[in-house]
């Protein structure tokens, strides 16, 4: 069955991608389209700015846009993606799961509360488990309850995709180091990154992503408590990630160079190492999730590969790139990760997200 | 008195950058220019390509291209700087040193031969000590002698810059991380790197470059024996480096993030580390020398700054700047390291290398 | 019924994307790969350096590569495709057609032939006609033929797209000015355009373009004689045509502002011209061919567009976008056209043009 | 004698250009600085965001910035230049006129008044006269008058400094084409053109520049009427000005495809053309203002040039460069036009008209 899908923040960037990847999609439709007053009450056609390199779809220009508030036809929604700036994002969400809604956020507000997941769909869906515990419970009582997912930050993403199958394979990483260069799509557009501060530039700094990659990488490959009501990252000293961020002249596709070291000696070798990465098989997929990618991992291995440019569209975006897989003299190995910041970091991830919660019954 | 000067590859990329320092120069002149036999009896501007944005100089345009020999024009230069490409820079600068004559070259092939110096003039002048004896030991047995000192990779020459004041003031240091986000001119133009791969593109591999920015540094900042006649490098187990290189859309400036560990501990605080970079005076500035940086190293305490369309022009090139620094949860610190590649990391360092000669009167 | 394809150039930037849409394509499959001696004898993904976003495909990367001689494979091919340069087309494809085979060429040397069509699949399809006369004339005295079918310069075919309709409806157009913003990828890529040349930067000049852009045009919009024979080009004083030529730092997507004065008097209005435009369904949709652009030309209101990187896939790139359609002071009207050079300006011209030469039985 | 020199909306980017040349200018020091109350009190430093690639000068870093009325330090400047936004330019300006004061702005809202000059110092000086006889009037009166000078538009400050000598050697030019590729530096930098927008991208709209494009070039090449006390255009019916402008990814310099037929038959030959730009000497390098370009208008030679990033700076941004001059099919000629735009277009222009002021006695 179709599920009715509505969007918070839909003329903005994260908003406008969640409309495409929705009109485009099999088990959602677009139900409820949500902005600031100055577009409430407008067709989504005349409200919003399009800039997507697709045509504004038809099931989307005619929708009213409503405003922000879990009514009218938001109140009918299986699933609302939330594509909100963070300074609205607290209340509004609170207020669409207080009514009872289930939300993925792609905003940070909620990310470090310990009851909500962080996801990123190919990576920790049973983290999902305490969404899963909290409806059965509610049900148990003979309630319903909203909930809210959180989606997590780009870089976020494309760095744990192919961490996970190590950490399961290898155990513990007690080491990591990362610098990113990254896509101008990820700061959205209006302004997003100005024009004259990425032509033959770079620019060393992202106000706050160099702290959420050093801590959502500890939530996303902690695990769920006994109970299965709370997240535990993983301690402080058990795993020490530095991070330096990038901003570079790309339109979509996060680099990042990582280096890494497991906490069990010996390491693997480089050989079994790929091999890891090659064979995963992220959940999603098992569950014959439609956007799930058919490669969770693509291990290139071309000397000057992954670029973003030949290599962000793998698996629909879906899909993340690994390559020059090689010894480090400092810590065990060395390695370039590329992911699609849009796709995989951002609403794509919402929308695979809500295929799981779908395959799972929670929606 | 002006000093007469011969460039070989004259028409390459790295040679008109030379031309063009030479040709505003007031203590060189341009005395002889070499390339392949293709242009060899030609104007040099009828035999060049010329892509610089200045306009070729008039010292240059009407000067006969020689071949690549100790003859000629050559025979009679005080120094000859070679911008060769490294499958010939061999033979030809070996030629040139045995006819007598003084090479400063910019090719990899003599870097890693131990009485040779590997000179970043901002950086290690004192390696000159082992030309400088040779000099005097051949007088003293009334000979002349030639003599060969190599430029740097152009992505070392700015990692080194800021950690020489640091290693001097604060003692060795263990470990190193460098991923460079480096300028598509340090691959020069023919065909150098191509549009295809390099417009909303990453290409996470330069050949050989992780290679030379591991070891050079060892060399650089290594010592001169007790003979003042090689440079004892930094033994593999005193300082480990790793290094992650990248080409990005970015026409001057190498951007280096880096991280490093000093052996002693505790180590110094943020704030020292910043005054020793900021009160290091170079060598060259002691000397006097016209092309030495009024300020070796800038430290730029905006937090989204180095950036290379900004920075890379600080003291024509000649300073080198340092943003963010700041602690680092794997190592001690991390920082941005900006430098000109062209400037102090080719050409550049090649005339302030000779103007260092000079000033020690060994031209 | 599948056809056989054979590829010529089969390793250069224009080989690899017929490659690319042919294992993507129903009605044909990949039969011969031709490249030069050095190639010849590997398999194709030992042979090629793949430049694509998409992977290599599975049907290539095993094929042997033969040298380009009408021999082998290539004899059994129902149509060969030929991306070779034009230094070595001429021999080659002659060869080929003499060998009795259906040639579609992206090389320039035949294009003027008058016997030898000049195709833009969605302009001027009728000039097949010249073809298929050749074939019922050889059949008829119990031969086979085979033949030579061109395809035009990339940014000619972006031109006369949105010009076909308006000639057939308004009557000819007699001065034409256009000065395009051309895409990197329309040079290929070894090496192409360097990035040296094209990062931050414009160059005003593309070798022999303003010239094709010139005469092609008068010879697309010209007719097939009475005989069925030949082409015959609008005469140079019935039409000026002149072209401005740019490459620009864009990928993909060449932009085009053009002015133009119809001959007849009084013109028509800004909307009749739009409607022209709107209103036109090539015959190649008309015949259904799977390639065939739903939409021909795609007039756009919003008055900045078209722009390369949102509107170069319109109709997988077949599609051509006309925006900023108004009256000009000096001619009649002037407008901004943007065509995908690699679809529709060049590889998938070619196959196209194969798709109606199947559908007219010609293959 | 050193002037006193003001800057309304210093912290913008024109205004932080005018600051950059005042610096560096010997004539003239900077004695006031307005912006929005927003700045007012504070010292400069602290008041901008500054993104020009040279350090911000000591002269300015300490200056309090004050709102922009014709007071305090301004009241004592000898020349105030504006970078005003246009929606707050109008009144401020006129106030800063009332109240005696000289003023040179770039912004657009005064362009259009008959007795106020808009100036291309290396163009129409003479326009300049207008202001004298206002002076010298009010001077033998016994009073004092302020005055207003526009600066042109950037794309229009391009176009006719080559088409100057042309008119005064060749007579009237009745029909002309224009096809722009500007850098995005004309469009500021908060926000500018976004990255989004620009990067692999071409936006083929520029709001009122065509329009401004097409009259300010009649009104530039018009000449001062017999009293001296207005610029009389050319009229609509003489001249035919076509104009079609693009924004491009380049940082700084405007590219302009340009052709155009002269009134009197026969046109020159292109020798003379080209003799007629390259002999053009301004009157400002007659009158030995210090910005002044040495060569006006370089004729560069080589096919492919004028190119952005290697041409705007000659003769420090004030010198234009024109090439690929030929005959057109069309109209006369052909040529390709490039212009710095924050230098002769902008900032840069003020300051040459405040030298020719001063040269003047006219401040």
């Amino acid at each position: 069955m179709v599920k009715k899908a509505g969007v918070l923040g839909a003329t903005g960037s994260v908003g406008q991608r969640f409309i495409l990847l929705l009109s485009q999609h099999a088990e959602f439709e677009i139900h409820a389209l949500g902005a600031s007053s100055r577009s409430a009450g407008k067709a989504y056609k005349d409200a919003v700015n399009w800039k997507q390199a697709d045509i504004l779809p038809k099931t989307a220009q005619d929708v009213i846009v409503q405003e922000c508030a879990p009514e009218g036809n938001f109140a009918e929604c299986d699933i609302v993606f939330s594509g909100l700036d963070s300074d609205v994002a607290g209340d509004i969400e609170k207020a669409f799961v207080d009514a009872g809604l289930a939300v993925i956020s792609n905003a940070k507000n909620y990310r470090r509360e310990k009851d909500v997941p962080l996801v990123v769909p190919i990576v920790n869906p049973e983290h999902i488990d305490i969404v899963e515990n909290k409806v059965k419970k509610a049900k148990a009582e003979g309630k319903q309850t909203g909930f809210l997912i959180c989606i997590s930050n780009c870089s976020t993403a494309g760095l744990v995709a192919p961490l996970k199958p190590l950490v399961d394979k290898f155990g513990p990483i007690d080491a990591l180091t990362a610098t990113t260069l990254q896509a101008i799509s990820g700061a959205g557009f209006s302004p997003g990154v100005a024009g004259m501060d990425i032509l033959d530039n770079i620019v060393p700094y992202i106000s706050g992503e160099e702290d959420k990659l050093e801590w959502e990488t500890k939530k996303i490959l902690g695990s769920v408590n006994k109970e299965g009501t709370e997240v535990v990252n993983i301690p402080e000293d058990e795993m020490k990630v530095s991070a330096q961020c990038n901003r570079v002249p790309v339109i979509d596709g996060h680099t990042e160079c990582i280096s890494f070291r497991f906490a069990q000696r010996p390491p693997p070798s480089v050989a079994e190492l790929k091999q890891a990465l090659s064979q995963y098989v992220c959940d999603a997929s098992k569950l014959g999730c439609h956007s799930a990618p058919k490669q969770t991992i693509h291990v290139l291995e071309q000397e000057d590969r992954p670029q973003p440019r030949l290599d962000r569209e793998r698996d629909n975006g879906y899909g993340v790139s690994v390559g020059r897989v090689r010894e480090d003299s400092l810590l065990d190995f060395k390695m370039v990760v590329l992911s699609h910041n849009t796709i995989i970091g951002a609403a794509g991830s919402g929308i695979l997200i809500a295929e799981i919660l779908k395959a799972r019954g929670l929606i």
